[in-house]
């Protein structure tokens, strides 16, 4: 103390940072964030600047253990790291003291509570949404486009055999796709608009538009990553082999995609944010207090009347009642759970799954909405012809989050038959370059197989007509000396 | 033909043999299957013995394009090959003539309609159902043991952070895995008896029980691969972020699972297959004939009377009427179909949907009753402490394979909580050697966070202290020189 310094440490090897990226060989200083003792006392945890490698020679600092943690599924273009400190001391001014002091004399200054710290997280969640439709749309143009140019298995009597495109099987994976990349992106617009006016909120010192927000960020980014992950898996194998070929571009999509459902927050943790905050203002609306609007419906879902002919609207209602009722049904179980554990953690624990699916639902709810709703106004900023494609991905879109329901499966498969003549044009509409898909089987010129072999014959296998193993072991082998 | 030959072409890129195992520089003939015309006239597919590669040099024959077809998703110590040929010629007795013949003086001789050849498509994908389960158990395994080890997230309070295990919401995404892996072994087990029996059968020219065996087989590939592939995922993430290092060894028991959903016969194409027999077998049902022993449940079943409490095979009722109604409804929707169009390859096409729902259900209603059955017969084998786990995991599966029912949750989330004290036991009882798991979580000793660690320290990137890049790019750039 008199020295006015931080002594840090990790003192096991669970204690260790891993992963953030850059910390491997490329960061010089980093942002640490540690437990502060003071004279033995524990303060919670702290932000402190840590000088980690030399300026000069960028040799890790005396009692610095880091480097590069291996490789990954994907995303190995990142050099995440990992972070071990034995007796590392820093001057007291490197402890990052916006929130909280420690002064010269070792008195521990507690400031405001941090706002914006929180907001900084819904930031990167929205853009997480952005970044898997990104994905998505990337995945859905490559496998739409190669099922236009690949031909399998006849339909019609004396034809050739058929794009698969024309499979409704395939059509059932690929254009339900389609239409989540084109509704999570705008639903990320959207969400980003809340989060710029909720921003300038929290600068002025108002907080009370941002437990929506951060509940709706978090749920967002949980259901879209793990949509956005399946959704990839299924258009890379409606390619069949070909899609499990690296040079198809999928398995690098799906490595980015799906380091997503972790990375930011967990998405389990997420939705048990989510729920919380639903459970929260569904309790509200039994008092009849007035919910934020993306929560309203909790207060007066009632099941929609279900005439001959379903309008999109009745869907969207239907999906908010589903959520309502889940929501209810966490409620209630947390009810009965409080009479037999005193730990209120223990409680939500027991009604996890329940919490889990409310806050999937809610989203889905969101996101039908709020896919409907946009929908209704791009529409009237479009040509006729264009506006109807539109509805068409918008029906799509919203019949498949409710496609449990056996009375919906005839719109369902007409609407991908109507959708057929659009999928290559809308994919292309998407204006994602070559260079960007990266895959042999999503060329916009449509040469898949030039492209496939021209990529296998730059296989270092492929180098020697015949490769070296064929001398060492396979001859041997075949002459019996092995 | 003077010279008793046949000669082969591969006449476009996409005419190109792409993926067997071991073609692209280690096999040196092949059996090439090949459109077979005489004179110009065409007689169908055909199995040729073609040499590829001298015996001697090894180097490939005139004619023959072969090569590695590059990096893939997963399995990639298979040496999988392409394969395009010119005018290559072959002497008219490397024609595999058990089932046709070409006569020297170039005459086409049809044999008996092959049998055998529809059995060894049944005996690869009966492996298939055993080969995912392991990888299923091996990934639960790794799982269940990290989940042991790893602590997060207070419920009690005043305690230290818990095991994840003890998370309910982290019980959900493991123990339905441990129980699927089981009962899909078991499952592959029983079809595997019948394959031999139906195999003795068609060695007596007897072909009675091939189609039923042939539809079990398709379904059961495709349901439980497809399956298997999202558990292991599934687990995967439960492990958070440690489990997308490759050190988890996820990512490789992933690409070898999800490549089982395309090879020997791609899940869509399998799954219609199943459906066909299904909806012929419906028909028969409906003219009282007697149906094989696997679908007999399609003539009469009945949704099961509901009381307070469910047994297990009221369930399999449940799911079995389910399947039942969902063949129903292809075989309407196929009906109004064949009313709009004549070909009928047009009508599967246009009740895809619904065909591959109706295979998926009969593949989930007979494995739900083929657990309950075999758990049945071992349980009277067992200790009674032993028997109760068997039970719990049976509940487990066959719950699960139901979840959609809101009446079950309950049940569902006791079963969760009793079996916790069992889980790392059983995944132990699986006996896989840490060599086999090649994981850094999944070791038997739980030494996690040692093998992280010294796994990273292998990466190349931590060979020196300082990387080369820094002073290359690193430096200049921090210099203002780039």
């Amino acid at each position: 103390m008199k020295s006015e310094e931080f002594i840090l440490n990790t003192p096991s090897l669970s204690a260790y940072k891993w992963w953030p990226g850059g910390l491997g060989q490329t960061a010089n200083v980093a942002i640490v964030m540690a437990q502060l003792y003071i004279k033995g006392k524990h303060y919670g945890l702290h932000p402190f600047l840590v000088r980690i490698r030399n300026a000069q020679t960028h040799l890790p600092e005396p009692g610095v253990d880091v480097g590069e943690i291996g490789p990954k599924l994907g995303l190995n273009g990142v050099n995440n790291g990992f972070l071990g400190l034995k007796d590392v001391r820093i001057p007291r001014k490197q402890m990052l003291m916006k929130n909280a002091e420690v002064r010269p004399n070792g008195r521990f200054v507690k400031g405001p509570e941090p706002l914006l710290t929180y907001g900084t997280m819904v930031f990167a969640r929205v853009m997480i949404v952005r970044d898997v439709s990104f994905g998505l749309l990337q995945a859905a143009t490559i496998a739409t486009r190669y099922s236009a140019v690949r031909r399998q298995s006849p339909i019609a009597v004396d034809q050739p055999e058929p794009q698969i495109l024309d499979h409704t099987t395939q059509q059932a994976k690929l254009f339900p796709q389609i239409a989540k990349g084109i509704f999570f992106r705008i639903a990320a617009d959207v969400v980003w608009l809340i989060y710029q006016s909720v921003a300038k909120e929290l600068g002025a010192g108002q907080r009370r538009n941002l437990p929506e927000l951060h509940a709706l960020s978090c749920c967002l980014k949980a259901y879209c990553s793990a949509e956005a992950e399946e959704a990839v898996e299924i258009l890379r194998k409606s390619c069949g082999g070909h899609g499990y070929l690296r040079s198809s571009n999928f398995p690098e999509i799906y490595g980015a995609v799906t380091a997503a459902c972790t990375y930011e927050g967990e998405n389990t943790v997420l939705l048990l944010q989510t729920a919380r905050f639903l459970v929260k203002q569904y309790v509200d609306g039994l008092k009849r207090k007035v919910l934020p609007s993306s929560v309203t419906y909790l207060r007066n879902a009632t099941p929609p009347k279900w005439g001959k002919s379903v309008e999109l609207k009745t869907l969207v209602r239907l999906l908010e009642y589903a959520a309502t009722e889940s929501v209810r049904s966490a409620f209630e179980y947390q009810k009965k759970q409080r009479k037999i554990f005193k730990s209120e953690p223990m409680v939500t624990n027991k009604a996890g799954i329940r919490l889990i699916q409310s806050a999937t639902l809610h989203a889905r709810a969101f996101l039908a909405r709020n896919a409907s709703e946009e929908a209704e106004k791009l529409r009237r900023q479009l040509k006729p012809a264009l506006a109807e494609v539109l509805v068409q991905l918008t029906e799509i879109f919203v019949l498949d989050l409710c496609l449990a329901m056996e009375q919906l499966k005839t719109r369902f498969e007409r609407l991908l038959e109507e959708f057929r003549v659009n999928a290559v044009t809308v994919v292309d509409g998407f204006d994602f370059s070559d260079r960007v898909l990266g895959s042999t089987l999503g060329c916009y010129d449509g040469h898949v197989y030039e492209r496939l072999l021209a990529e296998a014959c730059q296989s270092p296998l492929n180098e020697e007509p015949v490769n070296q193993t064929f001398q060492t072991h396979l001859k041997p082998l075949m002459q019996g000396k092995l």
